[in-house]
């Protein structure tokens, strides 16, 4: 696209405006006589190009004062508009990328050794010797699911995740539950994230505990701005506290297997209170210990949801991506989980001390490490929220452009953000931090279950998918899924069987609800698709019937003379109508009306009742009764005062009966408005 | 008015329709081709007479289920509509009228007594010899008030009061700061009396307490929803227990006088905690007790402010009404006064106990009568409210139609009543109520100043009348008002001073705020006028430049298809506008747009920054600075889903560039609202 320059598009020695930065564009209808040419004069708002104007960033400035300072504080807030061209340079890098995408699933790892061997030393402390049995299958597990979220991206690399997956391979059905888990999934996470980060806040500093909902939703709030300032902002903000964790955790580890290398093992720091229990170590018991530990495999969905967000090539920089973040997880969660039962790190009753904190201080003690590590922990707990502010509304904004979601969601906002998804995960996750008081324990037992269901429909849609294509080694993938879409269906099943009646009724409730919602939404889109769209090769000749005009006029004045005269301009039958309230009223109306002289015929109803808008809609339909095909055009004179409090001295009439009228068939209004302020200048 | 039957109104042999009830209306346009004809077919809703169309009860009837339930609801709550006709017939007796106007004053014969006697026993028990001597004087200046007052009545029959005297007598501004006041004291007295007749009710039943405000807020609705059925409706329920109230006390000063006539004076009963104090009798005291015993004197303006409620002769039978509620006030007032002064009942320090109650117990015992006239009094307490529901609004629609207030508070609802200043009244004193906590006490010290404002004003202005008529004995007339203007003058600042702390400087700093804003009612109402208004003797002959016709197109589809065919149906230039996001859109457009065929100019806009509304409007600009005075209607698709949740779906795009265009000056609005229920239906 070249930029013309003005000088270049102006028409010499334009006689009206010697003005050398007009601009002018002019152009014969051929059908209709008059003056006909279009001519566009702000070359500061607008630049003709090669068959079409081009809006500048000039046509979006505000004129009024009030105007100018929102859209400054819009500025500062959200950063400048940016281009739909521009949206390649709005992507984020590798090194972002991770950062945003990996703060779900990394923060996991300061929870993931903890929830399993919570549930372990349930049948005593021999109980935690199956932790590193039980993290080594999860880690397995992870590697499945990576590797076919790995396929995913690469078959399906316009994004999607298990949604597209499912509705691929297993029917849309299939698609919709996937995607609706991972909805209900992703608004959860951004609660239970920042209750948990809150939670972590509070042992720290009681004193803020009476202002946990205040401070959760004020946290959601930072998030969103900041991803409403695009992804790669939000990336640049968010991306120190998710390396910096790390490295703290990675640093403890190092120190830690040093120090059991070279025979310094350090005695295990005692929690508050050793938590131990008396049950048998039966299955049950060791699926659960797996179910909870299981909490580290979410969050990574969302690179296959987000992949759109990744500089080109979008499914190689995602699956690096992708591999980095679970290599990443895996050496944190297989070294906590290896150094807290080498150590014999015991798991705190009280829940005030977590196994993290103990291992950490066991380690380097507890000095100023220590605190930067649970100061990290605490933030990357919070931070854990963005990763669903980037897989969201994508997801969203998939769903939307397939039409099972409101198009709101699919448009990019000024940011290029898709801002009606972040806004709405925002809304709806501050208001479950609110509803469940920013309690961990309320909302925990309602999370995971979604993501759960999505990795195995989209596991069992892989398979299919392998079946289908019958590459070469398909057969070796589809074991490969099978066994993951099991594993996850098991676990899936175990979830929701051991966290049922904690509240994951609720997920299982509200997921039809959500599926039959986007049914609904698809079926109108496409009812109104139906009745809207016509044949791109159509040709049409427009005419149509010799339209009604009517124009009801409640007293003679200016504004009433300026609607009439509009309507007289119109090609159709004009009549006025005027509502009195008594014969006296009606006669001395017809009286002055033919003085006035217009020619335009009237009828006068008299409405011993007062009404107004009823009448005059029923004296419509007793028109149409004649005449049912007939267009009707009502030309409505409206009163436009200088200040909005103004209208409160006038009748509403002219509004309500706009309204009455908006839903009348057949029937077009015209709205003359008269600006009083007129007076005030031109007087 | 004759009621013509269908059968003479027919056309005999009506071509179209066989049906013998059809009514058919016709008449030649003359001045354009086409099909002019416009009928009326429907006559169960219209009805023709010589010149104009009667719409009857039918054409309120609603259409669809809600609509009926509502309907039928609105009619058990408040009565079937009634016509302006019948207006006459809704104004009540002397004998309701009595008892709606009356019960503000005749109420205060509970408590004005014991106003008095509460300030003189400050004095000591001596103090309370000036009882009697202060309720002469206080009657003294209820007669020149009540006597000022009927002349007021046959001067201006209309109604205005205190309101109306001044503005003619001494100018627009005594006229508006009389109505200020008064408005201030009909919100106050509602709110007072609630409060008074609540804590009557809570000290029978403490228990009721805590639900005082919920209480408060429900008499309120419950008197005003009487009212809005209509004053008569009003005085019929509310007769009974203000005639009820005034029969129990007048039986308790008969038995009471009795009792001292031959001899069998009873022991007085005495109070919980007797008041007694040692201030020095001065005159300041003496004014003190004189203005609280003159709350006595509220209530009398309401008659002369709601003389059009009377039937004819309105200004005998409201002077009737005026003189018989003086009478009655006069006689219960002097009566407790003498009697209580006589037996030598005392004031009660805890103030559980009123003077009315002692002197009740005293005369009658403790009996099934003292706990009925009890009852009567609380419920008159609250009654007195009424007698604001009835002056309130017509005053109120007295300063509408003089343009001082919106002028819906001049439209009468559908049963006659002015419903907007019901409503009003209503919702600003239970806001008042809400705010005081129902609290007596809180809201007292407001009280009264705004009526004694009035009755100064309009004694003053009585004066000046006389001054200029000098009718025959026109200087005792002037001497006795100038008195009367000298005394309630006194007496308004004797309350402010003393009340001032307490709460009396809100009413005066609030008066000059509400005359501020009548008065800019007033001056907005005038602009409009100036700006509206045409000479009734004006021919105009109509006709205009040819409009720009502008047709924004969002996509291709029937809708806006339906929008065009309108637009070429329409004299001007007609061209379509088409907002792109990018050059790939703009180029595909077009040639879709060329495909069409439809021969309407098309303009493409890039909008970069993916903005729709502001582009538009500044092109809309664009072309207004080649040619400003040319006028431009915008036609406008729009998309009206069968629900209205279904809204939520399609972006409000037509809805916010309605909302932009409506104040944008001389444009037009076209809208072409595309039914989609008609697909339902029809396919």
């Amino acid at each position: 696209m070249t930029d013309q320059s003005d000088g270049e598009s102006r028409e010499p020695g334009s006689p009206q405006r010697p003005d050398h930065r007009l601009e002018r564009v002019e152009r014969a209808k051929g059908r209709l006589p008059g003056d006909t040419r279009v001519k566009i004069v702000r070359s500061s708002e607008f630049r003709r190009r090669k068959g079409y104007v081009m809006a500048t960033e000039g046509a979006l400035a505000p004129h009024t004062p009030i105007g100018r300072i929102t859209d400054r504080l819009r500025g500062v807030l959200f950063g400048r508009r940016l281009r739909t061209e521009d949206e390649a340079e709005e992507r984020v890098s590798r090194i972002t990328g991770l950062a945003i995408f990996a703060s779900d699933n990394i923060s996991s790892s300061a929870y993931a050794t903890e929830e399993t061997m919570r549930t372990l030393v349930l049948a005593g402390a021999s109980g935690l010797a199956l932790t590193m049995p039980i993290t080594i299958a999860i880690l397995m597990v992870l590697g499945i699911v990576v590797t076919s979220y790995l396929q995913v991206i690469r078959a399906y690399p316009k994004g999607g995740g298990g949604y597209i997956v499912a509705k691929e391979n297993l029917g849309t059905l299939a698609g919709l539950i996937a995607a609706a888990a991972l909805l209900i999934d992703y608004f959860l996470t951004v609660s239970v994230s920042v209750a948990g980060g809150l939670l972590a806040l509070t042992t720290a500093f009681p004193e803020l505990d009476p202002l946990r909902v205040q401070l959760g939703v004020g946290f959601i709030a930072v998030i969103a701005i900041a991803n409403l300032r695009g992804i790669r902002e939000a990336g640049v903000v968010f991306a120190g506290p998710t390396y910096l964790y790390a490295a703290a955790v990675l640093g403890v580890l190092a120190i830690g297997f040093y120090r059991v290398l070279i025979g310094d093992t350090p005695a295990p720091v005692a929690p508050p209170k050793v938590l131990e229990g008396g049950e048998a170590l039966g299955a049950f018991l060791i699926l659960r210990a797996f179910a909870s530990g299981s909490v580290g495999l979410t969050g990574t969905e969302a690179v296959a949801d987000g992949i759109t967000a990744f500089r080109k090539p979008e499914a190689r920089n995602g699956g690096i991506v992708l591999v980095s973040m679970a290599a990443l997880f895996a050496t944190l969660f297989f070294g906590i989980s290896f150094l807290a039962t080498h150590l014999g790190i015991q798991v705190d009753a009280t829940e005030t001390k977590s196994v993290l904190g103990l291992l950490a201080q066991t380690v380097v003690g507890n000095g100023a490490y220590f605190y930067v590590l649970q100061a990290a922990t605490a933030v990357i707990l919070i931070l854990a929220a963005n990763t669903s502010f980037s897989g969201f509304p994508r997801l969203a904004s998939i769903l939307a452009s397939h039409r099972f979601l409101p198009r709101q969601f699919a448009q990019r906002g000024d940011r290029l953000a898709f801002s009606f998804g972040i806004i709405a995960l925002a809304v709806i996750a501050a208001l479950l931090l609110v509803a469940f008081k920013a309690s961990v324990s309320g909302l925990i037992p309602l999370y995971t279950i979604g993501v759960f269901i999505a990795f195995t429909l989209s596991q069992a849609g892989l398979v299919r998918h392998w079946a289908r294509k019958r590459e070469r080694g398909w057969r070796v993938r589809a074991a490969l899924n099978g066994l993951g879409a099991a594993v996850t269906g098991v676990v899936t099943i175990v979830v929701a069987v051991t966290k049922f009646a904690l509240g994951a009724w609720m997920v299982l409730a509200i997921l039809p609800v959500i599926v039959l919602l986007m049914w609904q939404v698809h079926e109108h889109y496409r009812r109104v698709e139906d009745e809207l769209t016509i044949s791109p090769t159509t040709r049409v000749s427009l005419g149509q019937r010799r339209a009604r005009i009517i124009a009801p006029i409640s007293r003679i004045d200016r504004s009433a003379l300026e609607a009439l005269s509009l309507a007289t301009g119109l090609v159709g039958d004009v009549s006025a109508v005027h509502i009195s309230f008594d014969e006296e009223g009606a006669s001395a109306f017809k009286e002055r009306w033919a003085r006035l002289g217009t020619g335009v015929p009237l009828e006068v109803i008299v409405s011993p009742f007062r009404a107004i808008t009823l009448p005059l809609l029923r004296y419509l339909d007793a028109i149409d009764d004649g005449d049912p095909a007939r267009p009707v055009i009502v030309v409505i004179a409206e009163f436009v005062p200088h200040h909005w409090w103004d209208t409160l001295l006038h009748n509403q009439t002219a509004f309500r009966l706009k309204l009455a009228l908006f839903s009348r068939r057949n029937t077009a209004v015209v709205n003359v408005p008269h600006h009083l302020e007129d007076v005030e200048e031109f007087q």
